[in-house]
This record gives structure tokens, sequence and C-alpha cells, in this order.
């Protein structure tokens, strides 16, 4: 982040050099208190600077009895922490001073009924009008752990909480959600760099702050909570950043069900969504999606630690050959593998290993190791050798009074080789598990839980980089003209037959292909979809897709790519002769 | 367990007066100096007989140079702690001695190289000769937690170790994976009566353990863990049992991938098994399938608590909207409702929820009640009283500040109804979850974790009970004639046209369905299968079964049931009077 030019979004929530807070308390432990008193425990090294018109003194600092009364530095942050009616006035205040950023924790705005739409219109307004940023309201603001710049009033920071910086970001649209996951993230060990909550999005939007975040060099991984695609635009920018910069951008997006989707409404006022287009969307961009909170650490413990693998195969180490057998299975299920070593290899382990275990991979160690720990050291050796290796996975349990010696082998394990390598440290006291991670070796209680996360990495490293296909012009042709021309030029074969249409939709021009009935389901992707892509659309909606067919899909969504794409619908796969469009009128769909 | 009459496989294992301990070492390190060490330290009542040729007194008891020299009381339990070539010879002294279960410790038999087969062989030869039963080898024994009766090595009770009882017992297959199983499920609260490894399985089988297991008073939930299915009629047996008691079974089944049931074999010497058969007669007794460890203590906290719901529509409280959603996702995903609630019940809970909350269902009472704790008070009452509700759900996360009184709240609120209610307190330091376990209230880190265990408690709770289909004689007459007689009387209509098979297979007499190309996967039932789990094998095979279809494969399954019934194969659905067999001559499948 620090290379950055000029203020910034970032700058301003992150890296602040003077923070005002509107409407400070003494009381440090009331919501509009705590703000002040986070900045001086958590050395926040800038200047802070209370506004309270009532007290010349807030919590041991100088209070000013407005914002335009401080004039010693440019403020780059204002945190309002004044209830929702008070709040546009400060606003304005603010913009008038030249202040950035905003961050307004309010709630009683359009996600309350009442004056609350209108409210929050204002706030819009203002923005528009004066070019301030804002986030929230109904938000609770943002942490940068390594300033201890903490413009927020989370109760996560209550009490004794120690910040442990890291690669990790975390952007939450619900804020009690996304303190659980700094929370429980932080509490396995795992350095955040960055957390904020959107609220309510009237101008910062979730995904912009992922997008920024995905450019900035001290960032590796974001985690993102979505309830609304309230700004596809820039889900899409922050996409295709997370692409180009080859840094996972791991998601949970709830409201998949309509009754998930109605509830999301509910808490933040978001429109429902459908969530099919919004999966394959996520999916062309290459975004990983989780399916809940623990899943998402999980997941983001692999990807932080920075190891990418040039392949899916894993040597499974095991102490028990039940846990081994379990994650073969998770394993394979997920589409990787876990190749039998060859007798050469298989020679080298069974030196070291008791004929009751097993050199075949998953190699079953047993439980020697604990009265011989050379057994443990020899077999990682030759797994760190074995060249059709991509991933090591260790899988332990218990055997705490033996833990000392057993994490050290396996940490110096960890530095000798720079494949992804994880432990999966079953029951016991934790210990060993705490110890793992603060050397940076990713470390997991459970089988299960670690396929899940190898699968996540998987999908985000062996993933083909997105091709480019550039948008055409249809030159006034509607879509079934352009099908049959393409097919004709391709001499595509028959077969598979899916229809197709190009629309606009809440990401811009779209393709979508109707499933093959009784199977599969209907798929989309943002115009132009690239071959990949194209091939995932049409496996999804059930089709055998013949040679050829994903290509023609991709090159036909070409021409619907843009504002003036061409619109409609057309079944693809006629034989092009006999080119029978579905609808001979090319119809622009909303 | 304490009704039954006998000395019967449980008594001698799990409540032994007298435990023998051959080859029992001075030293408590040692693998065969723990059991001694283990059963004093953790206050076995009963008589503890170290054998030991070469010492008077091992670990402060008397010792005896052989078994048949102890003759003060009858020995229940012999624990044979020597390596694989002495233990024939003390398996049949323990024999002549009258002693009725050994357990034995050693690897090296079946699953090892060389010489372990002829060993186990002879081991087997020597229970079916003289009756003793025998637990393992290559197993780690068992543990009764209440009477302190722990004739085990496993590491798992090394060092400071506290062992809480309850109803819930786990039978593996595996020795590490059920000792990591029972480390977990104990650090997180619950409470284990009994534990038992199996091994290599010789003579005592997990799934004869488990139906024993079920048929005790005291057991309310049996874990199982299983790599080979070693004893097909045993499972099935134990697997009515849980039907009849009402009790779940909960079964990790490794395996279930070609490279799995590889590495399976590896390690216990069992066969390797195609999954898809034991998975839809799992089903079909009714089985709980978990897919991993967590996943198995999360499931077995919810039914552990003993509480059965009446339907399947959950109340969801939460002070996170985002995570009210996630839940609710998931419950819609796996087959739940969350109703909203009518305006009457609405008003009430709006009463006291601030207006940024919600009070449709998902109640999102937000963080307010941490100020003002009657919120969550009342809100609790209002979904008590509920009548629509039959599962409550509240979703708390960090607030340890606050969390004692929210503890109080919630238990109370736990003890005023019936219904199952389970908390999800994500994040924070973990004390309120302890709390809550220890007041038997299920808790869970994560969302999406209660939703699995959610779902397996309906699966439970909600399956019918299996209808009793009695077994018919097919009176010399082929599959495909009775196929046509049951049509021809039922009138049953065309369309579907499933091929069926009757043939024998590891479960014994077995009906299958081929898919539905290109849906559906080839499906399972034990002959005969009542209606419901034909509806299920139709539904799995990809059919969309017309009326009275399932109906007919039950009572088609009705003849093939029984060594002598009909096997062959037939295609089903054709109007009665062109009833066209497949192959006209049943052909009986191996």
């Amino acid at each position: 982040m620090s290379d950055q030019p000029g203020p910034g979004l970032l700058r301003s929530l992150f890296q602040p050099r003077t923070v005002a807070v509107i409407g400070a308390s003494d009381d440090p432990a009331k919501l509009s208190g705590r703000p002040v008193d986070y900045l001086q425990r958590f050395g926040f090294a800038g200047r802070i600077v209370p506004v309270n018109a009532r007290r010349e003194e807030v919590q041991g600092l100088r209070a000013f009895p407005g914002i335009a009364a401080y004039r010693e530095t440019p403020v780059d942050l204002a945190i309002i922490a004044l209830p929702a009616p008070a709040v546009a006035a400060e606003l304005r205040a603010c913009a008038r001073a030249g202040v950035p950023l905003a961050v307004v924790f309010a709630s009683g705005f359009a996600e309350a009924a009442g004056e609350g739409a209108r409210l929050q219109r204002e706030l819009r307004e203002i923005c528009a009008e004066t070019g301030i940023r804002l986030l929230g309201p109904n938000c609770l603001g943002g942490i940068a752990t390594a300033g201890g710049v903490v413009p927020t009033f989370t109760s996560a920071l209550d009490g004794d909480v120690r910040l442990t910086p890291g690669p990790v970001a975390i952007v939450s649209q619900s804020g009690a959600f996304g303190t659980f996951l700094f929370s429980a993230a932080q509490a396995a060990g795992m350095g955040i760099g960055y957390f904020a909550n959107t609220g309510n999005e009237v101008d910062v939007t979730a995904p912009e702050l992922m997008c920024e975040l995905l450019e900035s060099d001290d960032v590796g991984v974001v985690l993102g909570y979505l309830e609304g695609i309230s700004d596809p635009a820039a889900l899409l920018r922050a996409g295709r950043a997370a692409a180009r910069a080859r840094k996972p951008l791991v998601l949970v997006k709830v409201g998949v069900t309509e009754e998930g989707a109605r509830a999301a409404a509910a808490h933040t006022g978001a429109r429902p969504v459908e969530d099919g287009p919004v999966d394959d969307v996520l999916d062309q961009l290459g975004v990983v999606r989780a399916g809940g909170l623990e899943e998402m650490i999980d997941i983001a413990g692999l990807l932080a630690a920075g190891r990418r693998p040039a392949g899916d195969r894993l040597a499974v180490l095991t102490m028990s050959g039940g846990a081994g057998v379990l994650l073969t299975d998770g394993a394979i299920a997920a589409g990787m593998s876990v190749p039998a070593w060859s007798p050469r290899w298989r020679d080298r382990v069974a030196e070291v290993v008791p004929p009751y275990g097993s050199a075949r991979n998953p190699l079953d160690i047993t439980g020697s190791f604990l009265k011989s720990p050379e057994i443990l050291e020899r077999v990682l050796d030759v797994a760190l050798e074995h060249p059709d290796t991509d991933v090591i996975t260790v899988l332990l349990g218990n055997a705490d009074r033996e833990s000392d010696r057993v994490v050290e082998t396996l940490t110096a394990a960890y530095a000798r080789t720079s494949k992804p390598m994880l432990v999966v440290w079953t029951g016991g006291s934790g210990r060993p598990r705490e110890l793992l991670a603060r050397a940076g070796v990713p470390v997991y209680t459970d089988p299960a839980r670690a396929v899940r996360a190898l699968s996540a990495l998987m999908r985000h490293a062996l993933r083909p980089a997105p091709e480019r296909v550039p948008a055409r012009d249809p030159g006034g042709r509607g879509i079934a003209d352009l099908a049959r021309e393409l097919e004709a030029a391709d001499g595509a074969d028959g077969g598979g037959r899916p229809i197709v249409t190009a629309h606009d939709g809440a990401f811009g021009p779209m393709i979508s292909i109707d499933p093959a009935a009784p199977v599969g389901r209907r798929t989309h992707g943002t115009a132009p979809v690239d071959p990949a892509h194209a091939r995932r659309m049409l496996a999804r909606a059930g089709f055998d897709a013949p040679p050829g067919r994903a290509g023609l899909l991709s090159r036909l969504s070409a021409f619907a790519a843009g504002p003036g794409g061409a619109r409609g619908r057309v079944r693809l796969g006629d034989a092009p002769a006999g080119g029978e469009p579905v609808d001979p009128q090319p119809r622009v769909e909303g």
C-alpha cells in the first residue's frame, strides 16, 4: 500500500495521519467513546482529534467544538459517531473542511423503517455534490492491524486483544459476520492486515475496497462477505484485479436460496438477487467461493502461506491409516490425485516404516515415530525429494507428550521445501497447532477441513489464466445471423444444440445457456466469455460439448460484449446449411 | 448395560471384575505397561492381575507366572500385551482358563507381510475351537469411562486426562482415528460412555459391538468408523437395532473412492468394497453418514442431547443478520424450512428488537442485547412459545465481556423448553462455548457446522419408521413372470421403465436399479425393500417414479428376499399386457 501516490481510499482509511472523532464520548465503554479509546490503546501514532461541543477534553485529549475548529493538520479520516438524524450536517461540515473520507457508524438508515430511506438519500447526495467519500452508514468501520489504526467501535477489540498483522484482508458487508471472521481468524493464529465493514454502502462498496486491497503490495489474500451485489461493476473489477495479480479473492456470498435472499434484504436493505448468475460470474472471474466462516479461514490459511502447487498430486504422510484413507477419499472426490508411488520410492519409505504401515501413498508411518522420531524425519525427507509430488500433507493426532520434537521436525521440513505443505493435527491440547501456526505452517484439526482448503488452493492455482477475447462489432447483424455465419465458417458439427441468450443483466452484457433438460441448469457469463468459461457453461448446463462448440460460443459472445452489441436468442449446433434460429428476429432482453 | 444378564461381550469388555494383563511390564511408559498403569490411575475398582513370568510384582501389584496360576476370582477379561508370535499360545491358555474375552494389541498379523496372515488364521481357529472371544489383533482395546475400565494402551490417556462419561459410544476399526475422535469429542465437552477399537477383526467386529451398544440402556448414540464391511450381516443387525431403538447410528465409512478403498485395504487388510451399495444400504437402514471427524462430533452433540423435533421448521435468533442469512441458506439447501412468522408473532418480536433488526425470521435481534440483556430473554420467550417452531437456533459471536449473563439466559431458556435448541457462538475466547457445553446445551462455532448437525437430526428424527415387508415365496416363478403378474394386478402404468436386478451381494439378497441414462446412478437395497426405500432408490437412479411404481418394486423385492428367492433381471413399467422381460430366462447373479 505504501507505494501508492495521492490520498486514495485505502490511505485515508488505513494510513491516516490525523483522525477526527465527531461526537466522541469521554466514556470509553460507550460506542461513541470506543474509537478514541481503541486508537490510543492499540498505539495509533497519528493525531486523534475528538470533536465534542460540550467538553474541552475527551479521554485525556483536547476536544474541539466542531471539525472546522481544528486546523493544525489536515484531517485524513473523520469518524462520525452520532445518531442518524445528526449525521448529514456533520458530513457536510467534513466535506467543507476538506476531509476526504468519513466513516458513519449509525444505523437507522435504509435498513430501518420511517425516515431512514430519506436520511440515506441525503448522505448519498452530499457525497455526490461534495466528492467526500463515505464508509457506511450502519457500519462499524475498519482496522489496519500494523499501525493500530482502529477507526471502529467493534466489541471484537474489547478486552485483552492483541492484533496480529499479516497478508490477509477482510471486507464484509455485514459488521457482525465480519468481526466474527476477524476474531476467529486471529484466534486461529492468522495474520490479518486490514479489515473493513461497508454496511449500507451509500458510497464506498465492498467490491471497491476488495479491488483496491487486491492491488496493494502488502495484501496477499482478500476475504469478502457479500449479501447483495450492490456494485456489480466493481465486483467485476475486483475479480479481474484478482486474476491479474494472481491473488485469491475468497467470497462468502449469502442469499443463495430465496429465503436467504429475503433475509439478506431485510438485513442491509439490499435487493434480493438470483444466485445462479452471480455464482457463474464469480466462477468466470476465478473467485473462490466458500460455504461458511471456518471454511473461509481454512482456505485463507493455505492460500496466505503463499505457496502454489505445480499440479494436484498429494503425498499423504499419516500416523493413522484411517485418517489417511479419509483424506484420500476427500481429495479424490474433489478432483485431486493421490498417486501410488513407484516401487523405487516405495522401497525408500519401506526402509523406515514398520511392516504394518504402508509405503504406497498414503504413506502410513503408524504411531511408531513417537518412539523413534527419525521415522517421521526420514519419510518427510523422501517426500520432499519425491519429484511426482506437488503438495505434502501430514496427518497426526493427540501425542501431546512428544509434540515439541514433532513440531520441530515439521517446521524444519516446511522450511526445506518450496512446495505447499500442510499438517492436520487432530485432538490433543491444541498446543502443537498453535506452535505450527506461529511458525507459518498451515495446520488443520480435521482431514475433511484440510481437503476443502486444498481443493480451493488447486482451483486457484491450477486454473488457466483467463484468455482475452476482444469485443467485436456486430455490424447490425442479429445474433441468429452471427451464429449461422460462425457455424458455417467453423464447420461446427451438430449435437448438443444449446439455446443461447445474449442479454443485459446485473453485470452488463451477458450470455446464458438454457439447460439440457432434464439435467443441468441455466448458466451464465459476462460477455465476452473465453473458451474455458464457455466449456464450463456448457458442462454446467448439462451439454456434452462437441469439439469447437465452446470456441463458437466464445466468438459469438464477443459480438454481444459492449452496450451496442447483439442481443437475442439462438439455438447453436444446427448444421451450418440448415441454421435454424429459434427466434428469427433477435430480441433484446432486459 | 447393567440390566443385561450373563457375561456377554459388553460385560466382559466394559464391566469386568477381574482383568488379567498378560505380558504386563513394570514400566508404565511401555505399551505393555500402560494397561496396568491406566487401570490404576483411572480408578478401576476390580482386580488387576499382571501376568509376567519374570517378576513377582508389576507396578506394585502381585504378578503371576501364567494365567493358569491365578485362581482367586474368575478372569472376565485378558489383555494380551505380547508380540504377534507369542499371542496364540497365550490365547489358548486363556481359553483353557475359562476367560471369556481377550484383547490382543499386537500388530504383525494380516495387515503385515510375511507370517502375519498365518498367525491371524491361527487366532481365528483358536476362537472357533474354544469359543473364546477376541478383540483385535492390531487394536488398542477399549474404554468404559464411568468405571475407569481402560483395557488399552492408547496414548490418548497419557498425561493429565479426565474422562467425561455420557451417552455416546464410539466403535472404530481404526485405532488412531478412533482415539482422535475420542479425544476431540472429550475436548469439546462431549460425554463418552464407551470406546472400542476392533483392528483386524479376527472375531469381534465393529458392527457386532455397535449392535450391542445400541441395545444398551445407557447408550443414546453410537458413532462408528468403518474401513471395510467385514461383517455385513452384523451391520444389517446394527442398523435394524438402531431403527428399533430409535437411536442414531452415525458412521464415517471410508474407502468411498477407488484410491481410498485401496488405501483402506493396505491399512487393516480388509477387502476393498464398492461404496455405492454400501451407501444405499446404510441409507435404507437409516444410518446417518458423516463426512469427517468434526462433522461426526457436531452431529453427535445435537443427537446426544436427546431432543427430537416434530418438524423441520427453524426459528433463527441472531445477533448478526449475516450469520442468520448464512444459516438460513444452509438450512433451506439441506431441506429444512425457516418460515416467515405471521404478523401477530412478528409484532411481539418487534416490540423488543430495534428497528434496524428484523422480526420476520430470521429474527435479527442485533447486538443491542449486549447492552440490554432483556432483549434476548424476551425474544427467546416468544420463540419458545411460538407454536410453528420445531427447533430454536441462536447465533452469537465474540462478546466475551457480556457472556456470563448471556450464557445464563440461554441455559435457562434451554431448560424451559423440550424442543431441540442449539447455539452457534462464533469467535471470542471459547469460554461461553465451554459453559454452554457443560450445561448440556449443544453449541457450535460456525453456522455451517450447525446446519450439518441439524440436517442429520432431521434425517434421523423425521424419517418414517421402516415398514415391515414380509418375504414371499416365488413358487418357482422367475422374476419376469412375477413382475408381469404384479403389474397386471396393480394396473401399474408405463413410464420410467427401470431395469431391476435381484441378486446376491455382500448384504445377502439385494435389489438394484440401473440408472436412467444420462442421469442417476445404479442404486441398491437389501431385499425386501419397503416402499419408502424403493422411492429413494428410484429417485437416486434418476427416475420420476409414477404412482404405484415404488410399491410394485417393494412387492417384487419380497420375492427376492431370502436365500431361495427369485433372482434375475427385468424391465419394470411396461404395460401389463405387453410385459416384456429384458431377459426372459431369469438369471442368477453371483
